[in-house]
């Protein structure tokens, strides 16, 4: 079980400083990972409200000990009935308020029923400045993602040996879910991707009953958690030598990802970033092969901001930390994905992944 | 990967029904299990639009090809940018329409969204009438529930050698996930639950570090995806004799379960279930340590309708699968869980898990 974060009452602190500049009395944080962010809650249920003398966490009888232990700085109060109805029990929204809420986590039928109970209370959509903030990361967050990103480091290296003709894609993916906990992760960061041979060219394949045949290539992307953050990686392997045509995919993708790394840096926009890796494919003639985006933003969730694609108008800033993960993906031949996590530091971009990418031959 | 189910088209035609009924020209389902259970399509990024004479789904470049593969009687089309966008640009709406929309999965921003992109439409709150549609399990899902509880039954008996003083909780989450994929589950339902000694009083802990000792109950909570379709089971054992205070708890919660599968049955009231158990607990005095809900309904989700809590307004239906999970907490103690998958049939509840309830002393 993860412990509240040390820094919980500077974030307290800095989302308090958007009260006044987004003019409301009160910020209703409802998407679970900026609660777990501010407070250190990490149940299924809960939501913070933020004012400038007070700030309460909200949540039910299943988790009263839980927030007991993870949360401080703010008080904690548990549902008889549902959260919302509790913000109005305990009066912690006062009736002149203007409440700020995030309209791109809230559901038109939380926003209904927060009407209905506060008919008076004015909610306003805010901005997701909380994202901003979430995405900068501290050197304590950045010491847990790196042991998360080396644990799946030290996983990456214990399946090798069984990525081999005959192990099916699964057997590969349970011994994946085995060696992250069994080196200390509390969990998968989502269900490994085992895809070999033709199914590389399923960019999110999940591991099926296939097995491997020699001359595949075996693209393995998993990650895992540690105390709440995640790391996110992806190799592809080759069983037995490859045909040239895989090869050249194989090489394309390296040199985009290592451009990609080369220049990443703060104040660069994401679709800046992205479009050199973008290139560097179009280059090798792939251009059409590259269906997604080049990477994100990683910390207590898997996938968060920055993002870095075509569109993004995110601008990298030192202390985020991003995957890197162009990929190539042909039906009917197969693909190659290559993912590191790096932090994006003054002079540019500190890989934490520390397999090889040169391509393995096993 | 999971095939694209028979019924989809009975399901289109199910929800095609609805299109009278509700006043409008389409539904729009953005909700990711019910886009599953219409089209086949397991991605994490897709909408459907259902008109009276066509229906489509939308995804992106990354699921081309999986989306072929998987998705039949939907024509099928892939956002250039985003999902949204592309019902514009293909005109998947019709200048005049009247478009059905849940209220609680969408979220304030997609629907101003939607508005911005379709400044003429009407986009109208429909209830959720798909979830009731979900709820009923024909016998294909019902063998695709009992695959995936009889892995998860198998991973049970698997694990409890390695149920012995000393043994992390980690020790056998591990062994779970690993267990749960040799046998052939896709994935993990959700993170096994390990809760050793004191630990038992949190309902919903993690796996920790925390090494079991003798004289503790350890609660064991997980479930597998088999073909999309989930399994979710807990057990409670003891490691050498428990004290006569955790035997009276295990009782008490062994009556309560036991009671509830023997009152299931269809046309009970959610609620009127869910109070039998927690009678049956209230009676032994330890009405204030069940701070959760009885269960839930179980499929493509590991928690769907019909929800069987004290609020509860469901009414049980032939073909729903739910969970019965009574619980009691007592901090400073320990705590106990046990949970079945059940089939409600015409004469009453059909037990899927075959895994003892009498007290193990391992």
């Amino acid at each position: 079980m993860a412990r509240s974060p040390s820094r919980a009452p500077q974030r307290l602190t800095a989302v308090r400083r958007y009260l006044e500049a987004l003019q409301v009395n009160a910020i209703l944080v409802t998407f679970l990972p900026h609660v777990r962010w501010l407070t250190g809650f990490s149940g299924s249920n809960a939501c913070c409200i933020i004012r400038k003398s007070s700030a309460a966490l909200i949540t039910d009888g299943r988790y009263r000990t839980q927030a007991k232990e993870e949360v401080h700085g703010f008080k904690i109060f548990i549902a008889a009935t549902s959260i919302f109805e509790e913000l109005k029990v305990r009066r912690l929204i006062s009736r002149s308020a203007r409440v700020g809420y995030n309209p791109s986590v809230l559901r038109v039928g939380e926003l209904e029923n927060l009407k209905l109970l506060f008919p008076t209370v004015r909610f306003v959509k805010v901005r997701n400045f909380i994202d901003d903030l979430v995405s900068i990361k501290d050197e304590t967050e950045i010491r847990k993602i790196r042991k998360a990103v080396s644990i799946s480091d030290a996983v990456f290296r214990s399946v090798l040996p069984l990525i081999k003709p005959g192990a099916s894609e699964l057997d590969i993916a349970a011994e994946i879910v085995y060696q992250h906990r069994r080196r200390g992760a509390e969990a998968d960061a989502f269900e490994p991707i085992v895809a070999s041979g033709l199914r590389g060219a399923l960019p999110h394949a999940r591991a099926t009953v296939k097995r491997i045949a020699r001359g595949e290539l075996v693209t393995l992307d998993f990650g895992c958690r540690y105390e709440g953050y995640h790391s996110d990686m992806t190799r592809t392997v080759a069983v037995g030598k490859p045909a040239s045509r895989l090869r050249r995919i194989y090489d394309a993708v390296h040199k985009a990802q290592q451009r990609a790394v080369d220049a990443a840096r703060p104040g660069m926009k994401g679709s800046d970033l992205d479009s050199v890796a973008r290139k560097s494919i179009a280059s090798a003639g792939f251009a059409r092969f590259f269906p997604h985006s080049l990477g994100h933003g990683l910390g207590l969730q898997v996938h968060e901001s920055p993002r870095l694609s075509a569109l993004s108008t995110d601008v990298l800033q030192e202390g985020q930390v991003v995957t890197l993960e162009p990929g190539i993906y042909v039906p009917g031949v197969g693909g190659v994905r290559i993912e590191d996590d790096v932090v994006i530091r003054h002079w540019g971009a500190e890989v934490l992944t520390t397999a090889p990418k040169d391509l393995m031959i096993l």
